[in-house]
């Protein structure tokens, strides 16, 4: 098959589409022929040499795909050749053929695209895990996202909104807000220009926020707290402005309030297969009924890859920018 | 009847037991004759005056007590005059009567003295509800507890100990990491020539502790998040140690560990009436079978209050530092 391989540590040039061996299909795994996969931050810090893929994972970037079941190892049930996927990967979606735990493997969503799936399962699973199961955030109760247009950002807004939650986002740009606004962000504010800890204590009356979903790590730390509610919990999934922190512990005190640091991709595939089953179980329904779409930015062939990951580093994006992987391979075959 | 008043900021002086109007018991409340109370660091803290009580709090230190039923408010089922009970208060426990909302009052359990069990409630309710409600720690997993000696600290220990966890200590003297281990502890750690974090890891063959309770703040948080394994829990009840910390986000991120702090006394009645009811499930099956018991340092007459108050302050004690007031109110009536 082929792949996109890191070359050396480095630039977007160091992504290179060539010939590999093809993936072996353990006990309990999946074989996916990968119709679509989509650019993550981590795929970028794992580029640059930042971000050693875990023990066992495959050395090619790609944390979700779509595609189609090829083969199933010993002891799979649930899955048949044939069968319209999406998964989420330790590694490996930028390729032909990924292997996966089947409880990392569900189905196709009905009302999705093959392109657009292969965005959907990194970001579901992230926001899921965090904001739901971890963080508990109920309706009635607000969240604060940095990064609205984010993939991440994009499915945070969705899906707090339509389980009916107050969404206030932070975003960079006018066009960037008005596209979390048309996703059901009630309130959104512009970061180079006004203070979120500010704007959500007025638009909150002072109470704060119930749950943050963060991806800037230390810049932010203190002033998060500050914008928390009483019992509100701070999640941060990306250390995109820095890794050491200040935070006043009193605040946190007189908040009773927690934060958490999380990544999903180290984790093991058994909490994978719990956190597919449970976004599976939330988030399916709400796909189904019109109510949950992947932002899909734009869609580049696989071998483009460093183009889309200049994309993702220069910001410009709202939502998630998509490999496409079947036309690649059409299109040499 | 009399009270311990502060008569302004200050020194264990400004204690005075002096005649005060009688509380009032209000819808839903229990007035109780005060057997015992104890000393709580929140006392010291409300006597300096850095501690202003809740909105609605009585303005007398105490936070626990014992004693007996003497009327119950509207509304009230549960409680007759004449039982024996304990109660979580929000203040007011340094007193002849305190008039405190039901759900935060149970029976006095079996097998324990109405005086040891004066300082029953603060430490267990705070326990349970940060290290077993909110960390969630589970048998064979492992607690570090610092300030092992402490009222808190032996509370922990015992209820860890029983429950099936490891359990690492930190003291500042032979004798109190003797106290603890006599309590169950299974490593103690004298801060004053051991570095917790290396001890912990060597212990733990480099995996860490799942729960830490601390009372430090700022100047463990760092090396605390050292401390914790994967999906560690650091839960701060306590600021002895300073208020602005520094954290390395990347070691939370990690491990998918988190950071809480918490307080019991500003929390909503109700809150409080569900950890009461959770911790009298869970703990006085414990103390009937004698498995576990208030670490009494010494019982002081309430009216020698700023006596107690030095002893804890000089953090000479192991245990609770009992204020008995059955005793002062039989002697002057």
């Amino acid at each position: 098959m082929r792949a996109i391989t890191i070359a050396e540590p480095g630039g977007p040039e160091q992504l290179v589409w060539t010939e590999v061996p093809d993936p072996v299909v353990a006990a309990g795994e999946v074989l996916i022929q990968v119709a679509a996969t989509a650019v993550n931050r981590a795929d970028i810090l794992q580029r640059r040499g930042f971000y050693t893929p875990p023990p066992g994972a495959s050395s090619y970037p790609g944390l979700e795909c779509s595609g189609r079941v090829v083969e199933v190892g010993a002891g799979v049930s649930g899955f048949v050749p044939g069968d319209e996927v999406v998964a989420l990967l330790t590694g490996g979606g930028y390729a032909e053929l990924v292997a996966v735990p089947a409880g990392q493997v569900a189905p196709l969503p009905k009302g999705l695209s093959a392109l657009a799936a292969g965005g959907l399962m990194e970001t579901v699973c992230t926001v899921w895990s965090n904001v739901f199961m971890l963080a508990g955030l109920q309706a009635g109760q607000t969240l604060l996202v940095h990064g609205g247009s984010s993939g991440i950002g994009t499915t945070a807004i969705q899906l707090a909104h339509q389980l009916g939650a107050r969404v206030i986002v932070t975003a960079g740009t006018a066009a960037k807000l008005r596209a979390c606004r048309d996703l059901g962000a009630d309130v959104g504010v512009n970061y180079r220009d006004e203070d979120f800890v500010e704007r959500v204590a007025e638009v909150t009356d002072g109470q704060g926020v119930d749950v943050i979903l963060d991806n800037m790590g230390a810049v932010y730390l203190d002033r998060n707290v500050q914008a928390l509610a009483v019992d509100g919990r701070l999640v941060i999934i990306g250390l995109q402005g820095g890794v050491t922190g200040e935070v006043n512990l009193n605040t946190l005190l007189r908040k009773r309030a927690g934060i958490s640091a999380t990544t999903l991709r180290a984790r093991p595939s058994e909490e994978k297969a719990r956190i597919v089953a449970a976004a599976r179980d939330a988030v399916w329904p709400l796909i189904e009924q019109g109510r949950f779409r992947v932002v899909v930015d734009r869609v580049l062939p696989v071998d483009r890859a460093a183009e889309a990951h200049r994309v993702v580093e220069d910001s410009g994006h709202v939502g998630k920018v998509v490999l496409d992987v079947a036309t690649v391979r059409g299109s040499s075959s």
